[in-house]
Protein backbone atom coordinates (compact mmCIF):
# COMPACT_ATOMS: atom_id res chain seq x y z
CA UNK A 1 0.00 0.00 0.00
CA UNK A 2 1.15 3.51 -0.71
CA UNK A 3 1.44 6.11 1.72
CA UNK A 4 -0.41 9.44 0.39
CA UNK A 5 -0.65 12.99 0.92
CA UNK A 6 -2.94 15.47 -0.73
CA UNK A 7 -0.74 16.40 -3.43
CA UNK A 8 -0.59 12.63 -4.53
CA UNK A 9 -4.47 12.57 -4.78
CA UNK A 10 -6.09 14.05 -8.07
CA UNK A 11 -10.00 14.47 -8.67
CA UNK A 12 -10.79 11.29 -11.38
CA UNK A 13 -8.34 8.90 -8.95
CA UNK A 14 -10.42 5.67 -9.42
CA UNK A 15 -10.10 2.11 -8.31
CA UNK A 16 -11.07 -1.11 -9.43
CA UNK A 17 -11.87 -4.51 -7.30
CA UNK A 18 -13.49 -7.46 -8.23
CA UNK A 19 -14.69 -10.36 -6.76
CA UNK A 20 -17.19 -13.57 -6.67
CA UNK A 21 -19.65 -13.50 -4.23
CA UNK A 22 -20.01 -16.67 -2.64
CA UNK A 23 -21.90 -18.86 0.25
CA UNK A 24 -19.21 -19.34 2.41
CA UNK A 25 -19.02 -15.28 2.46
CA UNK A 26 -22.57 -15.10 3.38
CA UNK A 27 -22.76 -17.03 5.95
CA UNK A 28 -19.54 -16.00 7.82
CA UNK A 29 -21.33 -12.44 7.25
CA UNK A 30 -24.17 -13.52 8.68
CA UNK A 31 -22.07 -14.88 11.79
CA UNK A 32 -20.57 -11.55 12.31
CA UNK A 33 -23.48 -9.58 12.14
CA UNK A 34 -26.36 -12.13 13.29
CA UNK A 35 -29.14 -11.71 10.55
CA UNK A 36 -30.64 -14.34 9.65
CA UNK A 37 -33.40 -12.88 7.61
CA UNK A 38 -34.35 -15.97 5.75
CA UNK A 39 -33.49 -14.15 2.06
CA UNK A 40 -30.18 -14.81 2.84
CA UNK A 41 -29.81 -17.91 4.83
CA UNK A 42 -32.60 -19.92 3.74
CA UNK A 43 -32.75 -21.60 0.23
CA UNK A 44 -36.30 -22.52 0.20
CA UNK A 45 -38.00 -19.43 1.97
CA UNK A 46 -35.79 -17.72 -0.78
CA UNK A 47 -36.56 -19.64 -3.32
CA UNK A 48 -40.50 -18.58 -2.84
CA UNK A 49 -39.38 -14.72 -2.89
CA UNK A 50 -39.32 -11.56 -4.65
CA UNK A 51 -35.78 -12.72 -5.60
CA UNK A 52 -35.91 -16.49 -6.42
CA UNK A 53 -33.28 -17.63 -4.64
CA UNK A 54 -30.99 -16.32 -1.62
CA UNK A 55 -29.36 -12.59 -2.22
CA UNK A 56 -26.24 -11.09 -0.16
CA UNK A 57 -26.64 -8.73 2.83
CA UNK A 58 -26.66 -5.28 1.60
CA UNK A 59 -24.04 -4.34 4.07
CA UNK A 60 -22.11 -7.46 2.62
CA UNK A 61 -21.94 -5.83 -0.70
CA UNK A 62 -21.48 -2.78 0.34
CA UNK A 63 -18.15 -4.01 2.71
CA UNK A 64 -16.60 -4.55 -1.06
CA UNK A 65 -16.27 -0.88 -1.31
CA UNK A 66 -13.53 -0.78 1.25
CA UNK A 67 -10.93 -2.15 -0.85
CA UNK A 68 -11.40 0.31 -3.17
CA UNK A 69 -11.26 3.35 -0.61
CA UNK A 70 -7.80 2.19 1.03
CA UNK A 71 -6.73 1.79 -2.38
CA UNK A 72 -7.46 5.74 -3.48
CA UNK A 73 -7.23 7.08 0.05
CA UNK A 74 -3.80 5.35 0.50
CA UNK A 75 -1.86 3.37 3.73
CA UNK A 76 -4.02 4.15 6.88
CA UNK A 77 -6.96 5.85 5.29
CA UNK A 78 -10.46 6.58 7.86
CA UNK A 79 -14.01 5.85 7.00
CA UNK A 80 -16.04 9.17 7.98
CA UNK A 81 -19.37 8.04 6.22
CA UNK A 82 -21.12 6.08 3.66
CA UNK A 83 -24.28 6.17 1.86
CA UNK A 84 -25.42 2.88 0.17
CA UNK A 85 -28.28 2.74 -2.38
CA UNK A 86 -29.01 -0.86 -2.84
CA UNK A 87 -30.31 -1.27 -6.38
CA UNK A 88 -30.63 -4.86 -7.30
CA UNK A 89 -30.32 -8.36 -5.95
CA UNK A 90 -26.75 -9.55 -5.61
CA UNK A 91 -26.76 -14.07 -5.85
CA UNK A 92 -24.37 -16.72 -4.76
CA UNK A 93 -21.48 -16.65 -7.53
CA UNK A 94 -22.95 -13.79 -8.67
CA UNK A 95 -19.37 -11.79 -9.40
CA UNK A 96 -19.23 -8.09 -8.72
CA UNK A 97 -17.62 -5.13 -10.27
CA UNK A 98 -16.87 -1.95 -8.03
CA UNK A 99 -15.23 0.94 -9.79
CA UNK A 100 -14.36 3.99 -7.04
CA UNK A 101 -13.58 7.30 -8.44
CA UNK A 102 -12.60 10.09 -5.72
CA UNK A 103 -14.71 13.38 -6.76
CA UNK A 104 -13.74 15.64 -4.56
CA UNK A 105 -11.36 16.60 -1.82
CA UNK A 106 -10.63 19.21 0.96
CA UNK A 107 -6.98 19.56 2.33
CA UNK A 108 -8.46 22.33 4.59
CA UNK A 109 -10.67 19.46 6.45
CA UNK A 110 -9.06 17.03 5.79
CA UNK A 111 -12.12 15.55 3.83
CA UNK A 112 -12.14 13.30 0.41
CA UNK A 113 -15.62 12.16 -1.46
CA UNK A 114 -15.28 9.05 -3.24
CA UNK A 115 -18.36 7.60 -5.40
CA UNK A 116 -18.68 3.93 -5.91
CA UNK A 117 -20.68 1.51 -8.35
CA UNK A 118 -21.35 -2.12 -8.53
CA UNK A 119 -22.19 -4.05 -10.95
CA UNK A 120 -22.28 -7.37 -11.76
CA UNK A 121 -21.37 -9.91 -14.21
CA UNK A 122 -24.16 -9.06 -16.99
CA UNK A 123 -23.50 -5.10 -16.10
CA UNK A 124 -26.69 -4.46 -13.96
CA UNK A 125 -25.82 -1.71 -11.46
CA UNK A 126 -26.06 -3.28 -7.84
CA UNK A 127 -25.35 -0.77 -5.55
CA UNK A 128 -24.37 2.88 -5.60
CA UNK A 129 -22.19 4.92 -2.80
CA UNK A 130 -20.73 7.82 -1.80
CA UNK A 131 -18.04 8.06 1.19
CA UNK A 132 -16.62 10.56 3.07
CA UNK A 133 -12.60 9.71 4.00
CA UNK A 134 -10.13 11.13 5.38
CA UNK A 135 -5.81 10.69 5.45
CA UNK A 136 -4.40 9.27 8.48
CA UNK A 137 -3.44 12.20 10.80
CA UNK B 1 -39.15 -14.09 13.13
CA UNK B 2 -42.78 -12.75 12.48
CA UNK B 3 -44.34 -11.92 9.21
CA UNK B 4 -45.21 -8.01 9.67
CA UNK B 5 -47.85 -6.05 7.54
CA UNK B 6 -47.81 -2.33 7.58
CA UNK B 7 -50.97 -2.42 10.32
CA UNK B 8 -48.57 -4.34 12.77
CA UNK B 9 -45.81 -1.14 12.32
CA UNK B 10 -45.69 0.97 14.45
CA UNK B 11 -44.08 4.65 14.16
CA UNK B 12 -41.41 4.09 17.33
CA UNK B 13 -40.47 0.52 17.38
CA UNK B 14 -37.55 -0.30 18.54
CA UNK B 15 -35.19 -3.28 18.27
CA UNK B 16 -32.22 -3.09 20.01
CA UNK B 17 -28.82 -5.90 19.03
CA UNK B 18 -25.65 -6.22 21.52
CA UNK B 19 -22.21 -8.38 20.43
CA UNK B 20 -18.89 -7.89 21.68
CA UNK B 21 -16.54 -7.60 18.51
CA UNK B 22 -13.98 -9.71 17.98
CA UNK B 23 -10.40 -10.22 16.71
CA UNK B 24 -12.00 -13.08 14.28
CA UNK B 25 -14.81 -10.87 13.43
CA UNK B 26 -12.11 -8.40 11.81
CA UNK B 27 -10.37 -11.20 10.00
CA UNK B 28 -13.33 -13.09 8.32
CA UNK B 29 -14.51 -9.63 7.14
CA UNK B 30 -11.02 -8.69 5.92
CA UNK B 31 -11.22 -11.98 3.91
CA UNK B 32 -15.03 -11.31 2.64
CA UNK B 33 -14.56 -7.40 1.49
CA UNK B 34 -10.44 -7.63 0.95
CA UNK B 35 -9.76 -4.48 2.98
CA UNK B 36 -6.05 -5.22 4.59
CA UNK B 37 -6.25 -1.16 5.58
CA UNK B 38 -2.70 -2.20 8.65
CA UNK B 39 -5.31 -0.11 10.57
CA UNK B 40 -7.56 -3.20 10.83
CA UNK B 41 -5.33 -5.98 10.33
CA UNK B 42 -1.77 -4.98 11.61
CA UNK B 43 -1.74 -4.68 15.25
CA UNK B 44 2.14 -2.62 15.09
CA UNK B 45 0.87 -0.41 12.82
CA UNK B 46 -2.70 0.33 14.54
CA UNK B 47 -0.47 0.85 17.87
CA UNK B 48 1.52 3.63 16.21
CA UNK B 49 -1.64 5.11 14.40
CA UNK B 50 -4.39 7.62 15.76
CA UNK B 51 -6.46 4.95 17.33
CA UNK B 52 -3.66 3.26 18.94
CA UNK B 53 -4.87 0.31 18.45
CA UNK B 54 -6.52 -2.07 15.39
CA UNK B 55 -10.09 -0.66 14.92
CA UNK B 56 -12.94 -2.86 13.21
CA UNK B 57 -14.02 -1.93 9.46
CA UNK B 58 -16.71 0.89 9.31
CA UNK B 59 -18.63 -1.62 7.19
CA UNK B 60 -18.21 -4.44 9.81
CA UNK B 61 -19.84 -2.11 12.46
CA UNK B 62 -22.55 -0.91 10.68
CA UNK B 63 -22.95 -4.86 9.54
CA UNK B 64 -24.70 -5.08 13.12
CA UNK B 65 -27.79 -2.73 12.12
CA UNK B 66 -28.85 -5.51 10.13
CA UNK B 67 -29.83 -7.94 12.64
CA UNK B 68 -32.52 -4.72 14.14
CA UNK B 69 -34.07 -4.15 10.54
CA UNK B 70 -35.06 -7.91 9.93
CA UNK B 71 -36.49 -7.36 13.64
CA UNK B 72 -38.24 -4.19 13.22
CA UNK B 73 -39.56 -4.96 9.33
CA UNK B 74 -40.00 -8.87 9.72
CA UNK B 75 -39.62 -11.95 8.61
CA UNK B 76 -38.29 -11.48 4.84
CA UNK B 77 -37.97 -7.72 4.92
CA UNK B 78 -35.57 -5.80 2.00
CA UNK B 79 -32.39 -3.41 2.69
CA UNK B 80 -33.20 -0.23 -0.06
CA UNK B 81 -30.19 2.14 1.33
CA UNK B 82 -28.35 3.28 4.30
CA UNK B 83 -26.52 5.69 5.37
CA UNK B 84 -23.50 5.52 7.90
CA UNK B 85 -21.58 8.22 9.80
CA UNK B 86 -18.68 6.68 11.69
CA UNK B 87 -18.05 8.38 14.63
CA UNK B 88 -15.71 6.49 17.05
CA UNK B 89 -13.48 3.67 16.09
CA UNK B 90 -14.85 0.41 17.49
CA UNK B 91 -11.79 -1.84 18.69
CA UNK B 92 -11.69 -5.38 19.77
CA UNK B 93 -13.15 -6.68 22.47
CA UNK B 94 -15.57 -3.63 22.40
CA UNK B 95 -18.98 -4.34 23.38
CA UNK B 96 -21.66 -2.59 20.88
CA UNK B 97 -25.09 -2.24 21.62
CA UNK B 98 -27.30 -1.07 17.82
CA UNK B 99 -30.96 0.67 18.92
CA UNK B 100 -32.64 1.11 15.94
CA UNK B 101 -36.16 2.64 15.61
CA UNK B 102 -39.23 2.87 12.84
CA UNK B 103 -39.17 6.75 12.27
CA UNK B 104 -41.65 6.58 8.92
CA UNK B 105 -43.84 4.54 7.08
CA UNK B 106 -45.26 4.96 3.48
CA UNK B 107 -47.74 2.27 2.84
CA UNK B 108 -48.38 3.74 -0.65
CA UNK B 109 -44.76 3.22 -1.42
CA UNK B 110 -44.14 0.43 0.75
CA UNK B 111 -41.16 2.55 2.29
CA UNK B 112 -40.01 2.52 6.18
CA UNK B 113 -37.41 4.49 7.61
CA UNK B 114 -35.41 3.59 10.74
CA UNK B 115 -32.36 5.16 12.41
CA UNK B 116 -29.61 3.57 14.68
CA UNK B 117 -27.49 4.63 17.00
CA UNK B 118 -24.69 2.80 17.86
CA UNK B 119 -22.45 2.78 20.92
CA UNK B 120 -19.84 0.90 22.58
CA UNK B 121 -19.64 -0.43 26.57
CA UNK B 122 -19.04 3.24 28.00
CA UNK B 123 -21.62 4.89 25.88
CA UNK B 124 -19.78 6.36 23.26
CA UNK B 125 -21.58 6.71 20.34
CA UNK B 126 -19.90 4.80 17.44
CA UNK B 127 -21.98 4.98 14.91
CA UNK B 128 -25.57 6.90 13.32
CA UNK B 129 -27.43 5.39 10.54
CA UNK B 130 -30.62 5.95 8.33
CA UNK B 131 -31.73 3.01 6.39
CA UNK B 132 -34.89 2.99 3.66
CA UNK B 133 -36.52 -0.95 3.98
CA UNK B 134 -39.82 -2.50 2.23
CA UNK B 135 -41.97 -5.31 3.16
CA UNK B 136 -41.34 -8.48 1.01
CA UNK B 137 -43.91 -8.07 -1.47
Amino acid sequence: MIKKNFADLRIGDKSIFEKTITEADIFAFTGICGDFNPLHVSKTFAKNSMFKGRVAHGALVAGLIDYTLTDIVGLGGVHISQFCRFKAPVKIGDTITVESELVDKNPEKNRLKIKSTLKNQDGVIVLTGEAEAMLPE
